[in-house]
């Protein structure tokens, strides 16, 4: 039976909603697909849910051909697993939390690893019974700190995933290039390009990962591809160190007066004025030492404000510095936490040491202090004194002061050198489609699921999971195809094959509209009929393009003479057609 | 493909899970269906979800044949629209609640008339648009006390709730009647037996409702129907009272000492002894008027002490007062409560009132006392006295004391008369598996969802409600579909149409269930093919029978004589047929 709009659960809106950032969300709010019900919690109108019903169709298909098996856990579990692991506190307030009648803790699960790992452990004993492979589709939850662009960062949002359980680790490999496979089958037949990048692991504890982004200007991630191979996601990338050089000879350094210099630029400038390099080159900003100082949030909620020094030609990263500091949640250092450290003297800011500044203020407290990759030993910086208005001169790293450890905060430039040496790398705008990860042993251990292997001993089983959010890729694919008048569904993933209408007050049109929606029906194609009475050609016209159905029939003045047209979502394109050729026309 | 048990995600279990109170529970742990996460939470795996899947596709079918559109809503929802409703506070404790990281309150929706309500007011606004009737099938939070009976009462569960919309109370019937119907061929259709009866609305706040039983001997509800054609589940029912009996000239009230009778039959016993009835006919437990002390628990958490009055010869129906006190839980007083009230003289309470009670401990401050309807106006009872050892005797309602209301508190009995005059009823037991509800305008009301109507006013829209249990239903057939070997699924529900099992050493048995796996797919049937090699035949049959599939087919040591076996699971019947005409006996 064809859908008739004259009593189907749709009303299309004329404004964009209020609260709409997005163009899929506007676009999926106005067409009557979703509607929101809290920030980031949205409810599934007739049209959302087929169009979810599709891709979910693929992904399952695609899951079974790689051999994965389909289980369902529920959202609600117990405290007891994600406890073991660790996950309950650092999830921090991501986590949704929540105690029942008797007190008891339980969550609302942002991702199922423990409860997977649980029930291969209950049910399977021996390495003859793997490799094993399930997934589920699913609703999980993420109370995230600024949900936004609809259902593209939702705090509720559907999920496929998948874990892989392996006895070895060549196993696992063959576990994940099958789910990676899968993927790339996927994309394919959503008519999503991607490109495969390395990605960082350590948010699932991980060795290895990788994304699937879809490139596009309008991405909200940044991956980086050299000519030679290399991709990967700015948190993965890792810089290519220079080799340390010997700083025996190096002059002492040299405190001198800065004044009016809190930037990186006026500094260069009065150096070059007032201190010239010896050998009459420039200074320039990749000669100073910018130290930034961050407040970490770790996840029991205390705070602890750190300095990170970077060349003075780099920015902080925000993303890189997530991935770096997690799962802390990193921001800038507000005024109050300046106030707690007097020896941070704002524009002078030097290296600190765990016993306070390693210039300046002697009476401070100490912080911890980390360095980009590229602050090898034996380089030499101009960088602040931790005194107003001076700086230090010759400052050589491994010499004058240390670090407690390096950190990946610096933003990557186009021209820096791929890690793994296939040449300079380019920055390129993606979405994230997926995600693939080797956790290793890291859930096994902590939940203690061990098998027996070919030599009769208990063996550590090592993991993979692998996640797609399918109402993500469906909020990615409106924002793809889309006009100004409306959404373009691509054929795999529309709400219906075909949208008939019927024009004009002329019952010869309905008539005809009515044996066209019979014969497409009866092929095998789902139709949207727009059958409603009293309306002009105009509103049936744009709820047609709204809705982006891809292809539109329309019965109207042409019946008189035997025919109807068909346009084309995507092109515009229009043609006449017989009534009786719509079937043929349409490829059937 | 068919599904082959050497890499399928099942494993049977030989013990029943020590948690499990009811069969199904234990069946379906068992046999691999599904496992327990948390009290009342499950995970479902790929064999459960198979048969979940298959009843949801035929509400779903049985839902869009009544003209009912699918939608989807969130299970987490925000506070406000139950605060409206009331039903934020009036859940109590059965009511998941949890906070975001911003403080904001949320809930797990137990039930969603709330956020349909909503939708619609926020979509539609003429009576041209009515009626509608939208649905989800979607999973549902209730906290339970006491979480038991595996599926049949979880706290996570799957629920099809739909929801129908109307301008007029003709309207809702109809809407409610095409909901009826659907339900009544749903189960047809699942082979579930049912009985409509009358059902209490109140929980919902509606006018009216009707519960489908099916019954069976081991149903948790009981339910009463009449010859004439009367029909209740035991909370709806409602007792025909007598008329009330002119009062003037009867005696006065007469406290009698009445040492060692705390119980009604040592009080009957005494008074027939000691204070014969003046007309020789015996006093019998329905003279006496037993007071009952119960605590209700609020949902604010207030403790409140009420007496209920019942004849001597009846006892408190846990549900039926469950449902009069609602939302309130109720409980039997506990020495603390009789504590705090020492006018209660157990085993000699009587009525009592606002100012305390109406013999006995004047001091005593006042209860709520609520009497059965059958203590009508002029009817004389032998009751306590509130005093140690004495009870009153010749006490009239009405007269001498009166109530706060009456309450539907007392057993209902094989005999009783139907309120309609349908004559006496009986007692008969079932397991709830549908419930519609007219809620009539309450939610409307409470959330303003109005539309102009033919004369362009607003008016308020009426609703109806109408659920059924999508795990539980799995879990009912689950009960009554078992034998001392496993399950016996019926084919419209079963995970799979046909079991093939291979047994022995010999490739010949292997190679010709391949054949006849291959011929039962290509003629449409869904196959589990236990593939296994090295299992005992003993195992294989086991572990079918505890599966459930209902037919079975052996290749064996018949395969040299070019035949295998078609077991019928429910019969038990086992029949040698030509390896080729497998697909024959099983009526392809």
């Amino acid at each position: 039976m064809p859908t008739r709009l004259t009593n189907f659960f749709l009303r299309t809106l004329r404004e964009d909603p209020a609260d709409a950032e997005v163009t899929s969300h506007k676009l999926l709010v106005r067409a009557g697909y979703i509607r929101r019900q809290a920030p980031g919690v949205f409810a599934w109108l007739p049209l959302g849910l087929r169009v979810k019903a599709k891709i979910e169709r693929v992904i399952r298909e695609e899951m079974e051909r790689a051999g994965a098996h389909e289980v369902h856990f529920p959202a609600l579990l117990p405290r007891e697993p994600y406890e073991q692991t660790g996950r309950w506190t650092e999830y921090g307030d991501a986590l949704f939390r929540l105690k029942d009648r008797k007190e008891a803790d339980y969550l609302l699960a942002p991702t199922h690893e423990e409860v997977f790992t649980l029930l291969v452990k209950d049910l399977y004993s021996s390495y003859k019974e793997l490799p094993l492979t399930i997934y589920q589709i699913q609703d999980k939850y993420r109370d995230e700190a600024r949900p936004r662009a609809g259902l593209l960062r939702g705090r509720e949002f559907t999920m496929k995933d998948a874990y892989s359980f392996d006895v070895t680790d060549d196993g696992l490999d063959a576990s994940y290039q099958a789910q990676r496979e899968a993927y790339e089958r996927i994309f394919e037949r959503l008519g999503l390009d991607y490109v495969i990048v390395q990605a960082d692991a350590g948010a699932m504890g991980g060795s290895k990962s990788e994304e699937f982004l879809h490139p596009t200007p309008v991405g909200e991630d940044t991956f980086v591809r050299s000519a030679g191979g290399y991709a990967a996601n700015v948190e993965a990338f890792t810089t290519v160190a220079p080799e340390p050089i010997p700083f025996d000879g190096l002059p002492a350094p040299e405190v001198l007066d800065s004044p009016n210099t809190p930037t990186i630029a006026t500094l260069v400038d009065l150096a070059n004025l007032e201190y010239p390099r010896p050998d009459g080159r420039d200074w320039t900003a990749a000669d100073t030492l910018k130290n930034v100082v961050l407040a970490l949030t770790h996840p029991d909620h205390t705070r602890e404000v750190v300095v990170v020094g970077i060349p003075g030609d780099r920015e902080i990263d925000a993303k890189r510095v997530e991935v770096a500091f997690a799962p802390a949640e990193v921001e800038a250092a507000t005024e109050a936490d300046f106030a707690k450290h007097p020896g941070l003297v704002k524009g002078y800011i030097g290296p600190w040491s765990p016993e306070g500044p390693v210039f300046g203020a002697e009476s401070s407290t100490g912080l911890r202090f980390f360095l980009d990759p590229r602050v090898v030993d034996g380089t030499e910086w101009i960088t602040g004194a931790n005194v107003d208005e001076q700086h230090v001169f010759g400052l050589v790293a491994g010499r004058d002061f240390t670090a407690d450890g390096t950190i990946e905060a610096a933003n990557v430039r186009d021209g820096d050198p791929a890690p793994d040496g296939s040449g300079p790398v380019e920055l390129a705008r993606g979405m994230e489609i997926g995600h693939v990860f080797q956790l290793g042993r890291k859930y096994a251990e902590a939940l203690g699921l061990k098998v027996l292997d070919e030599n009769g001993k208990l063996a550590t089983v090592t993991m993979g999971s692998y996640g797609i959010g399918v109402t993500r890729i469906l909020a990615i694919i409106a924002e793809l195809h889309n006009d100004d008048k409306g959404l373009v569904w691509p054929a795999a993933v529309a709400p219906f094959d075909v949208h008939v209408l019927a024009t004009g007050k002329d019952a010869a049109a309905f008539d005809a509209a009515e044996r066209v929606v019979a014969d497409l029906e009866s092929a095998g194609f789902e139709v949207l009929y727009d059958d409603r009475p009293k309306l002009s050609p105009g509103v049936k016209f744009a709820d047609a393009e709204l809705i982006g159905v891809p292809k539109i029939v329309i019965a109207g003045r042409g019946v008189a003479d035997g025919v109807v047209e068909v346009w084309d979502r995507e092109s515009g394109e229009r043609s006449s057609v017989p009534i009786e050729g719509v079937r043929q026309a349409l490829g059937r």
